[in-house]
């Protein structure tokens, strides 16, 4: 019951990682088991299939335990994230993996900042979707852009913490609490997940206890000092801030309310009054 | 290896967690085992053995399994708080439980705020180590007092994060990270647990990474909408938080570095360059 | 040499003020006048020209102190946006007012959070230009949308520093820092304003010390619970953060290097070594 | 009626401003004079009484004009500031200066973070009281403490917003406000200062609106990139924070109520309805 639901896809786990960045593919393929991800992104382009090592990345993940969910990276603009995203299809249909009719769709601004493109991401969306796509679209925390890519058939809505591998977490709640307020107001179960900006492991339980649906990261497992560690930290902060999302936090106050509990007392008196 | 060695003792869980506050004992004992910890704090005072509905609380707790640290919550002074822990030690002694050799002190300003008063905190730890108590205290965030308090003696150092009962979390994490310096400069292992202030997951992962060994807290579970469901989240948030600071976090930036990482890519020539 | 110059009009203050949500149009007039603002912004509408009591906006503003900067409160697409635009430019001709040639766009997602929409407002940006109007185009913090927004021809970027009317002050600092560096990278007199969110005064004046050339607020002087007081407070703050920023921080550190001072001390052997 | 009274002295600004750190008393002097400032604080020792030039820094500061407050830097302990409060007391009287009967108490943990010390602190203060001074006690923002110290009989208490010359500002508004509800609560003129932390304009501002009633500051004026700008900017943000505090801000909300004022509004068909 406590899946993650996105289109006609469902995962155990709501923690979603990226396969860059890592030192090696045996590293990366450790820290993914350890992240407790059952899906990938992974990004797709037509060159260096093979790393220096003349090793394959495919070579590295278990296809019949992940879904991989192909990502536009490096485009910048509608036309180039939409043949990216066909070309993801093919490949992911070649290998028979469950992620050939998903895209995460990134159309970014600039290569320096890394920050999505309102305009073209906007436009992109309601070209895959209408080639048939389960289109999850990265994007800034902007409430009103989000709603629009909803609008426009999106399957789910990513905004960004804070700017790709910045590691600032989430910058922004009073946004990521509107956008839950926009997307979810009739339809609660309608995924919105945090894609990028995550530092560390108590900015994953801070978006979580935002009530975002998931978390997807690459760099600050990838780039820790340890990835092994991290992605075993990283875990347990997506089912923390998830669990105590739906526990319910107390309130904030500026010191408690004077209380004399008696309870959870013992006495030298033990059994008698 | 990962124990957390608090002078004689040894606990499994950096997770200590209070015994109030519960609506029920049943609900307070299913809380503690999802938890996760092994180390329990219980108010120590004459009267009120048996609650309401005529139960004691030390029928709900496995003494086999629980190392009890009593706690002096309710004393104003040093006077009192010397009395009370001393009372703590005949009761567990009767008990035979391994927590008879130490006390949590509590020696606190007032019964609104609930803050620690630093004088009597200090005068009572002084007594109180003479006396033969391994003393872990609880104190403010000010680092001088905290070194002032090892020095006296106290086998643990535990800094409020924010006022008992607030909610807030950490909210002077420079002040936290001084502790650590001033009392981790040549002994590494000194223990400084936050004590105080947890609102949610999120706060428990973020102490962690500061470098803390440990963090108590009670009312952020008995008093979620669901205990259990938060006891669990916290002890995730706890394994989250010390597993993010081992791994090494990622530096915080503006916005990443350009980057054109080919690594993790898949491509429509597989297995041909 | 400390004017802000925004496109051809030169204005000596860099805060610029609404002018509703007040309770009378005299506490307005001496708002206004203690706020120090020689810029006002007034909405552009077809009904109501006269309040409750059959007074008059225009009544209460000196015209040949203010310039006006009218703007398209109330519009929710480019089309409204441009008709309500083109409106004000006819009524400030008629008043012979200097703020005949340009316009505050606001272009809204929706009259719930006021947030703007992104589409529509580049949409009208780009409409405006080619009519000949200078344009201070009101945006969320989105740095490629701000960018987009600059070479649409606007004279004036005004990122919001959190929704309207909600007094949370600039929640990202990062999005206006990376605004900032967008759109004077080459251009660092090009005026980066902002608009909307403002609460109370250090709000203004940490804007100020960001970097941004101006604040534009209503709502923060209007609904104060003694207006004519936080608009004295606004003008000071402005000032504040206009000038610590030319003077340039000390930076922040965890605590001050080991310094032993021996300037600045008083002796009890004055005038001898 | 905007005094600041403390003790038997009233200062018109609610800025204390030191006298260190400037690389030359000319520039010392003009800081001054543009801070507003009519108080400051000099450190009290036996040496050094020429800098470099042979020039004496008695001779920069017109004794006419400003009150000093004489401050124990540099004291370790209570019998050390006990000791130069004395000196610093001798050294006004025979300068025939108002602030001979009061001090600036500094009692500090250690040279290197320059954090007070509790203890020592109490300490002194009561000594010092006992001895006929008004002291004005610098402590940490530990509220139980801060309590102590005006029941021994400070004539004003000075929280650390944070370390001496860190720049990092209030670092805990939440303390600031219990201190102020503790220090306050039966009377209301008492006076709560914050010494020490601020890094630029907006932390003086930010400090005031939370109710205190001045600032002391050194460092951050001093070592700004330009000390003369950045006086100027401390002295608008003490009257804006001041201000802001009395006018009362608005509330902070997650967005804006929906409104559609139609105030403020300007028309096509003016002076008809």
């Amino acid at each position: 019951d406590e899946s993650l639901v996105i289109g006609t896809h469902t995962l155990r786990s709501r923690l979603i990682v990226g396969t860059g960045k890592y030192e090696t593919f045996p590293q990366m393929q450790q820290a993914l088991d350890l992240s407790g991800a059952d899906c990938l992104t992974v990004a797709v382009r037509r060159e260096r299939l093979y790393d220096g090592q003349g090793q394959n990345i495919l070579d590295f993940i278990d296809l019949a335990r992940y879904t991989l969910l192909p990502n536009t990276a490096g485009c910048y603009n509608a036309d180039d994230a939409v043949r990216v995203a066909r070309m993801g299809r093919e490949i992911l249909r070649s290998l028979e993996n469950a992620g050939a009719d998903w895209v995460k769709l990134e159309c970014l601004g600039d290569p320096k900042t890394l920050l999505p493109d309102p305009i073209e991401t906007l436009q992109a969306t309601e070209r895959l979707v209408a080639d048939g796509f389960q289109v999850l679209v990265y994007t800034s925390d902007d409430p009103v852009l989000a709603r629009k890519l909803k609008a426009a058939g999106a399957t789910a809505v990513m905004p960004a913490g804070s700017p790709i591998g910045s590691g600032q977490g989430v910058l922004n709640a009073n946004n990521i609490r509107i956008i839950l307020e926009y997307l979810k107001a009739d339809d609660p179960t309608y995924p919105v997940i945090i894609d990028a900006g995550v530092g560390t492991a108590s900015d994953v339980a801070f978006a979580m206890e935002l009530g975002v649906d998931g978390v997807l990261l690459n760099t600050a497992i990838a780039h820790a000092r340890d990835p092994l560690g991290m992605a075993r930290a990283m875990r347990a902060a997506c089912d923390a801030g998830r669990w105590a999302f739906q526990a319910g936090r107390i309130p904030r106050r500026l010191y408690a309310q004077a209380s004399s509990p008696e309870e959870g007392v013992i006495s030298l008196r033990p059994y008698s009054s």
